[in-house]
């Protein structure tokens, strides 16, 4: 096995979850694939809401769900005791019990004991296949489009899930390709590249949109930034284990530094294109940008409107806000771009 | 313990071998750390000579050695079982055992034991610190030159250690700092970089040069090729992190594509040079190339001597083999780099 996979169908546990920001997780799961989602749990007191029918581990069970998937954050990054019982009772039941929480479920004597006894198994997305590959920089048949940021947490899982989204729509061939654990989460498979040993990131990245048909996209979600001083390794490897044909640039209105890091400056989106393609190159010599993705929640509506017409006009590319409207002119300019591309 | 450290002085183990070519980590720390060295063991059959006097582990522990070193290659990277006995008897007399082998020191139970008993340490150079730090990018005091390359396997290392060397020689201060594991065993210290978590690389070669006095020179042992398809996650993770002032390209005579890569040319100096300003420049405005590091063992002495004057005139940058000859031009032109920069 060497991708991390997660069974569906999914029951979404939130603990004693109030506030709807610490579910991020499980909310996305519920957001981009509720056809996977049987039901949630909440524990005593617990009230966030993801409108999924409420459901016991028994209830679960009978539904035929596979597995219980930790959709909450807790205080500390630890499976809180007052976790313990249920999950322990999913995993006894049968179910796998999937986590990306900091302290391993492996390092609960409680639930690998569970899970034997069941079968069942910890998923852990946290933690990469034991064996990975060096990068061949082989190319490989399909396409392959990559999102790259300005920084960190501005917007490349999202952007990805909405333009697999909005392909699909159109009948088009597109996997969302996840490389972080909440996207893993999300597409029940992948590979959380920053937890890689660096001699195999690229490596890993090429594990992760594999060889398919030539009218498939993988849309690979992209990690890290470029430029940025504690995660470019990252960045750079996904890029060449990757080998995209067209790759967006995200980023976020108002960020002038990089989160987190304050003495240094976001750099420009001129700099991400420029490096992007200089290395992409290497394994790619097609590779394109093909359009702007911009997180522009701090704008008003009429604000947003400007701003992404004004990157527009400046970058001669479409340039959209996923959250706020459709990705559909960024597929259009791909459409019209690789269409004219096949036809020379 | 944010680094791996190796307590001198050795007695450097090389097994049964025969063949002086895989015992090349020994030889390597005989040669740069003579004063480290206090003896050899051969086992029977073994034929390796190093020059230094054989001794027994009891002579070892007479004469105050702390650490057996495995310096040698075993067939597999396992450790032989007729390895075993002698290795339990230094661990049992208090020697710490280092290794760099495929297989884990620590996935022995007889030398797990014998460890314990003494108080001695199992030292796999291999495997990083489990606590590494997030790459900060701040700038830190004291100089910093790295070697990086157009390829793996062409004398990052060795040019590190010679550029060490000479300038010790001329009485300036500096310190070899090694990323790989024959350079930490050749150091008694470092971090083996390519086996750091992906997140982790930049926050790991920011460790390997800290601070220091202004006068301090860190001459950072590169890893990988910034355009390797497998490897560039790590050099550029490496190059951000030791936010180098100054850089020597390593590159060998006659190499036309990456080795094990046969799709890949060899990227051009001139390539190397403008992505490693480009990306140092994130962390350290002033990088600069002080130099060309040529492998040339496969020419004559006189195509050798043409071939360096070739790439001097090319790039007006000294140009030297670290092995026919001394890195003196590169110091010369460091002197005059940096004295000219702190006069302006």
């Amino acid at each position: 096995m060497n991708k991390i996979t997660i069974k569906a169908p999914y029951l979404l546990f939130l603990g004693r979850e109030t506030e709807p920001t610490y579910a991020k997780t499980g909310a996305g799961i519920a957001q981009w694939r509720p056809e996977l989602c049987a039901g949630q749990l909440n524990l005593e007191r617990g009230t966030v809401d993801l409108g999924l029918p409420k459901m016991s581990i028994q209830d679960a069970k009978a539904a035929g769900v596979k597995s219980l998937i930790i959709g909450t954050a807790s205080v500390g990054g630890a499976i809180p005791d007052d976790w313990l019982d249920i999950l322990e009772e999913a995993a006894l039941a049968g179910l796998d019990i999937v986590a990306g929480v900091h302290s391993r479920l492996s390092d609960s004597p409680r639930l690998v004991a569970a899970a034997k006894t069941s079968g069942s198994t910890l998923v852990d997305v946290r933690v990469p296949p034991k064996i990975l590959p060096v990068g061949t920089g082989k190319k490989r048949s399909g396409m392959r489009l990559l999102t790259v940021g300005t920084d960190c947490a501005l917007g490349k899982k999202y952007t990805a899930l909405a333009i697999e989204r909005d392909m699909k729509k159109r009948g088009l061939n597109a996997d969302f390709r996840a490389s972080g654990q909440t996207g893993i989460m999300i597409a029940g498979q992948g590979l959380p590249i920053d937890s890689v040993v660096a001699d195999f990131i690229s490596g890993a990245a090429e594990l992760l949109s594999p060889d398919n048909t030539p009218d498939h996209w993988d849309i690979v979600e992209g990690q890290g930034g470029l430029y940025h001083p504690g995660y470019s390794g990252v960045s750079i490897g996904l890029l060449v284990g990757s080998q995209p044909d067209a790759f967006v640039v995200c980023t976020a209105a108002g960020r002038t530094h990089i989160e987190g890091w304050p003495d240094f400056e976001l750099p420009s989106i001129d700099a991400v294109i420029e490096r992007t393609i200089s290395i992409g190159q290497q394994v790619n010599p097609n590779i394109c940008c093909v359009g702007i993705s911009a997180n522009t929640s701090s704008l008003s509506e009429e604000e947003s409107a400007a701003y992404l017409k004004g990157l527009s006009d400046k970058y001669q590319l479409p340039a959209v806000d996923p959250i706020r409207g459709s990705t559909d002119a960024i597929i259009d300019y791909m459409n019209l771009t690789f269409a004219t591309k096949e036809a020379s």
